[in-house]
């Protein structure tokens, strides 16, 4: 017989077996307390996203509020302006129509951000409390199926318990049953044994008295022989059908193992997945998505609309021109730009000659006179084309200045991730620049000069203007032919003389 | 002679052309008073533009302040969370990484708003003052060349003024001179009419008286004539003096007059025009385009930077996904939704038989029940099979209805032009819609539905794990060849006639 040191006894046994179900029961404890950890987690982010979106919403309606203000200060005073008609004509004039287009962008961007906070609270909220209540009804009925789950298997790892205890129960019958028949067999063969011996002793004794003692002997051994044949056949039976029962709670035993394990590989590997995305997140991500979606369809078209109106600045901006505002100011207060009358002749006392008189004496004293301003006008064209020149230099030079093209300010959005970052960078982008005030200086001193060339040329060109014109007339008058008669006979050389002088003054001094 | 009222007098010249000048001068006082009133609202015009920029970069400063809270309120709750590894366990879940990236965001939009506010003050508001600065000293310089321009002018016009005058002097004279000339000519006509009739009366009388009257006669008349004589020829000298005189103011009125023409011509079609955007524009409007260029340029950074950030949260959107979140769920639980060891089979006080046991007397029976569970499978299989088509068929249903795409929210950025439009617009979007209802209602259902299938699916498929287990180890078993020995001789239908009854039960109650 082997030691009992050699198999583990019942005991042990079922011991191992309840703390392998007791570490499975606390597992699926665990993995309730988890859905639910998921459920309020979920719910405590919808909660988040509520009061994000409704704190976002004052935020929008606030700025939205004073855009608007700031919009309607400043409309307010052009609408106060008692002349309407002043306010239109100024309209045309391209700066302030880039004013009026900034306002305008205010205010629309004022609506869009009013609107923005609108769908907050009336759109977008409202997906979020209803993909909360979604999620907290759905978690619920989702535990149910899963404590469903759990409880059947559970059930099945009883049933293992149980099928297993029979089989010990059993085993240990068959076992105890073949004990006693093996015993049953030892004694059938101890009585076989002493019925030989007997026989031997009796052999040297008289006939007579001997054959009586024998027949006695020979009755007692038969029957107890007969007696312990009867009990090995009776615990053989007993033997037989405790093995039987013993093989068939084994077989149970195996079977039940067998779907445990299926049961348990089935529940971890399938259940659970299926319970947690066919169950607990149903429909949650697609709600969630559409939610957000909506979010971003809102900040999208407010991105449109602000763009929109940036373009119609920008186009304005584009369209900022001095020569076009002048002539829109000149149509405007045109009584007041537009070139009067000619002065005509005036004819004193009936006076019929209306035309220079070009005759002798005063002929020859005109064609002098003539030859004279000719020879002026081209030193004083000359000289101011050289003054004209170097103010074009001049004013180049100023395009130059005030068109650098200094307003690109990306580098502003470039942060590194300090906030301090901003700042410095900011404060870089224009005054700090020294070449900023340095080209300042330079500007105004290139101003300087310009205006001194300005000056100086349009002096000149008034001047050639007057006798352009003085001498045109002579030249024309000269080269027609004479029929103006001046009645006119002698004594005109004594006049010339001097009459030629003084013109010739009259050419210098002008 | 002709009569006075022919032709004009010196006096009403003079005041025609005096009112024409007053009128000139009035328009000249006119055009300052102008380019005056442009200067003042071109000022008033950038001082409402710093102002406003000035307001608005502290609407923006607010704005930024205000989502800076928003953001930080919700980033120190998730900070605050003490157990720093969950919290980063959580943020692999995808809706958990949409809820960073809008915080995110919100910090980015802070940020950018800062920036913003920052460049209104440090660069476009001193540009504004800048182009003030410019624009008022270049009008003061600009009036100067103006006032030169105006002061030229009026001297012209004066200069005409006098040549006029002298004209009128000189022509006087010389008419008055001729009137003096032609009376001188008819006395000596009279004179020599009257000589003639005493040489006729004196023929009658003696020749010794008369001789001497004659003589004396003779004398007195021949002085006359003389004295008369002189007198024409002073008065012919004086007229031809004059006559010249006349003739050369006049040409001198002539050239005067055309050179006040063009003068004022000039004056009207370059001068003006030079001087308006030549020096009063003088770079105005390149820098006031520079200027708004620069806010176009900050508007657009803050656009870009704002896109980048939707597009990043777009991104995570569409990363919502169930399955993945299970995945990472179950990683993240690890021990909890791992499956636990195999249970194995445990021989009970050395038993050596493990395996399941198919020989005669229970062979048959084994035979038997799975024939029995077999037939029993199919039938499940297909009932379960129907079942989980309509739970899928319904579950596809609720697909359909959390995936309605109902996120776009154009219509509310279209307005027509009042504000009121705006809310109803808005209001329309989605809650007041009654399809929402309804669908809600709708989902709800179907829910429930889906809810019942799914626990009947997941019970028959329990069912059915247990009985393929049991299943396919019997049928494994009868198809292996007989080695196990169960030591098992005789009396074995008794029994099996009522364990295969048994077992038929069991299969039935499972």
């Amino acid at each position: 017989m082997t030691s009992p040191a050699k198999f583990k006894k019942d005991k042990e046994i079922i011991a191992e077996y309840d703390t392998q179900v007791k570490e499975i029961r606390a597992q699926l404890t665990e993995q309730m307390k988890c859905l639910d950890q998921q459920c309020e987690l979920r719910v405590q982010l919808l909660q988040d996203l509520q009061d994000f979106f409704r704190k976002k919403a004052e935020i929008e309606m606030d700025y939205s509020r004073n855009l608007e203000k700031l919009a309607e200060r400043f409309l307010a005073k052009t609408r106060s302006t008692k002349d309407q008609q002043f306010k239109k004509d100024q309209n045309v004039l391209s700066p302030v129509n880039c004013w009026n287009l900034l306002l305008n962008q205010v205010k629309r961007e004022s609506r869009d951000h009013t609107t923005l906070s609108d769908i907050y609270l009336n759109n977008i909220i409202p997906r979020f409390v209803q993909v909360s209540e979604d999620s907290g009804r759905l978690f619920k009925k989702s535990k149910e199926v899963g404590q469903q789950l759990q409880d059947d298997l559970m059930k099945v790892l009883n049933e293992l318990y149980s099928v297993m205890k029979t089989y010990h129960m059993y085993n240990a019958d068959s076992i105890s049953a073949q004990s006693k028949l093996k015993e049953a067999e030892k004694q059938e063969e101890k009585q076989i044994g002493k019925s030989v011996k007997q026989e031997d002793r009796q052999t040297p004794r008289s006939p007579d008295s001997t054959a009586n003692v024998r027949i006695e002997e020979k009755h007692v051994r038969r029957s107890s022989v007969k007696k312990i044949e009867k009990m090995k056949e009776k615990r053989q039976a007993k033997y037989t059908e405790n093995k039987l029962k013993a093989i068939k709670a084994r077989n149970e035993y195996l079977l039940a193992l067998e779907a445990t394990n299926a049961s348990v590989f089935k529940y971890y590997i399938h259940d659970l997945s299926d319970l947690i995305d066919q169950c607990c997140d149903l429909g949650y991500h697609a709600s969630l998505n559409r939610a957000l979606r909506t979010f971003l369809s809102a900040e999208l078209n407010l991105e449109q609309s602000k763009h929109e109106g940036l373009d119609a600045i920008e186009n304005a901006v584009e369209n900022l021109d001095a020569t076009s505002d002048k002539q829109r100011l000149m149509e405007m207060y045109n009584n007041v730009f537009c070139p009067p009358m000619k002065f005509e002749f005036q004819p004193h006392m009936g006076d019929m000659a209306s035309q220079l008189c070009a005759q002798q004496p005063v002929q020859s004293e005109l064609v002098q006179r003539c030859q004279q301003l000719q020879s002026r006008l081209s030193t004083l064209k000359i000289e101011n084309e050289e003054v004209k020149k170097t103010m074009e230099a001049t004013l180049q030079t100023i395009q130059d200045i005030v068109t650098v093209e200094d307003f690109d300010v990306s580098d502003c959005f470039q942060y590194s991730n300090s906030m301090e970052s901003v700042k410095s960078t900011v404060s870089e982008t224009f005054m700090s620049k020294p070449s900023i005030a340095k080209r300042r200086a330079n500007q105004q001193e290139t101003e300087q000069f310009y205006f001194t060339k300005m000056k100086e040329y349009l002096e000149g060109r008034n001047l050639i203007t007057k006798l352009q014109a003085k001498h045109d007339l002579l030249q024309k008058t000269l080269g027609e032919s004479q029929r103006t008669d001046c009645s006119l006979a002698r004594k005109t050389v004594f006049y010339m003389s001097f009459t030629s002088l003084e013109n010739f003054k009259e050419v210098l001094q002008e």
